[in-house]
């Protein structure tokens, strides 16, 4: 609220915004985004099936910068996963005061056009930015890709890369907690720290470090990897290729070391699919935003055991989001990148 | 039979061999195979668990060349599949007579050490050299790789690379005859009439006349592709990727089109696993030999009936096998190549 000039209450309806502003090429620079302010604010007309919000927190993470140049065109807000207030609601499933976290758009208020693919936040007896993570986009992801498409057995051997991330920190807690082998790679000896100390892997590298990833995953892996839980993509895929078990399975969540390339790196190893027999399947989390509820039930007490734990690493402000997105390419962040537009 | 200066009857114990004469570097070369007679033939002794074979008919493949690369020391005869009629048996399941096919080597007569591998023939209304292509490997690897690993469902849109071959030509047949639509690609104007008119292929191209083979994929499939049985590798891979529908499938039988080089090319596509959620698998056929009766069961009838149609392309005597191995990855063989040892 400020004052007009008779000293009356009116409410500045500006909307601070991230601007996808110039082509991405090769790698995502800071220019290529922009944060303006724009003097209008959406509106949820009744019956329209949409509601406006109030963003709180945003998801900061590769997938950004996928969505970003695949589906956002220039001029357009950054979209991304968040947690939102419902201001105004034209959508029977929601009402004015309602919390949800989905997919929103990196700026203060947003319109949601398909209201149908947030979920209504049920739980508020953990921090709420929990839900751009651990209890959100990434959380599904790992528990779907872990347990619904790496077909885990216990005893298995489990590699994950960028295994510090969003979801790689949480693949491999549910690795753990399910009786597996695991090990994780990842960019700074900070974050290997943070795998073997407060994740609870049994082992990490840092790849940056090693000069060989094929003797690194050897030395990690004698007997040879049953789980590849793939983020990386690229010579760390090639180098998992020559040590994957027989029926192994390589489960493919995302590349996040090639988004920045005009071309992808070449992978020259497939044969081993044949040689060992493996299945690599890619898969994306809103295939399965039917098990989210058995997601919870399972993953709630265990955060409230302490038995899960999630790191984030917080920037306070839209302003310092595109910093913070490129940070996240450039391995800046430890834990999961996230923002925080308002805490109300 | 020759007779001694006595004039009395000996056998010529001579046994002619196909040899890995020189390490292949590159393309094979007739030249790193070499053909010689040695004098001694193998004995089965008794209890060894080993059975001595006459070799009649050897399947000539990429395979071959996959099994000469990694498992072949040189100097040793060249291994395959093949039919073979037991001449001593040190094996309780066998003996002396029985017809068999399995794992042979590249000469006349063989000691087979691990005959639990190899299958009684028991059908002998059919042609012994069937057991090479249709009934044998080939046929247990396309009747396995379709219907147990590709997932297929009536309608499916199924692309098959190196089509014409043993395998591919009997995938696109199970497919058809299990109301897919299916479209092959291969490597001469030939082939692709072979394909279309002889195998009830929906549609077929040559790739060697295709500059873009993305646009040909598109061409052939412009609602994209549900099943990829690949063969090929490199470009072909590459291409299909970008044409799978959600949920596809890719099952990696082989991949021809690299075994002749030092280092596989590079994929670079393998994003689309992700964007698409395809599933890639690879397999080998003896993980399936279990189903052979079954599988026996629904190809008999069918081959009685004309319903499937095996086309082979024989080359007698195994001084002319070299040439031949060398011609399947030239493209030289019209159907399954196959090499006559003996008529009996």
């Amino acid at each position: 609220m400020e004052k007009d000039c008779n000293n009356a209450s009116v409410e500045v309806m500006s909307n601070k915004q991230v601007i996808y502003r110039e082509k991405v090429r090769g790698s995502l620079k800071e220019t290529n985004l922009k944060v303006k302010t724009s003097l209008e604010r959406p509106k949820a007309d009744k019956d329209s099936g949409t509601i406006a919000v109030k963003n709180l927190y945003l998801a900061c993470e590769p997938y950004n910068l996928h969505l970003i140049k695949y589906f956002t065109r220039l001029g357009s807000p950054v979209p991304g996963y968040g947690v939102a207030r419902v201001l105004e609601s034209g959508h029977p499933n929601f009402k004015k005061g309602d919390l949800v976290w989905g997919m929103t758009r990196w700026e203060e208020y947003s319109l949601i056009t398909a209201p149908e693919t947030c979920f209504k936040i049920e739980h508020t007896d953990v921090p709420l930015s929990y839900y751009t993570g651990l209890l959100g986009m990434p959380g599904l992801t790992a528990y779907a890709g872990f347990f619904e498409v790496c077909s885990p057995k216990k005893g298995d051997n489990v590699f994950i890369s960028v295994a510090s991330g969003a979801v790689g920190q949480l693949v491999g807690q549910f690795a753990k907690l399910f009786g597996c082998y695991v090990v994780g790679s990842t960019g700074s000896k900070e974050r290997v720290d943070l795998l073997k100390n407060k994740f609870g892997f049994d082992d990490a590298f840092n790849f940056k470090e090693e000069l060989d990833l094929d003797a690194a995953l050897k030395r990690c892996f004698p007997k040879g990897i049953d789980i590849y839980f793939e983020n990386f993509g690229g010579k760390m895929l090639d180098a998992v290729l020559l040590n994957m078990k027989f029926h192994g399975r390589i489960t493919v969540c995302g590349m996040v070391s090639q988004y920045n390339l005009e071309r992808h790196e070449g992978i020259h190893n497939l044969i081993n699919l044949v040689l060992k027999r493996v299945r690599m399947e890619g898969f994306v989390e809103s295939d399965y935003y039917h098990i989210y509820p058995k997601f919870l039930e399972m993953v709630l007490p265990q955060i409230k055991e302490g038995k899960i734990v999630p790191v984030e690493d917080i920037v306070e402000g839209l302003e310092n989001s595109p910093a913070a997105l490129v940070g996240v390419f450039s391995g800046r962040n430890v834990g999961k990148q996230m923002v925080v537009v308002s805490r109300e």
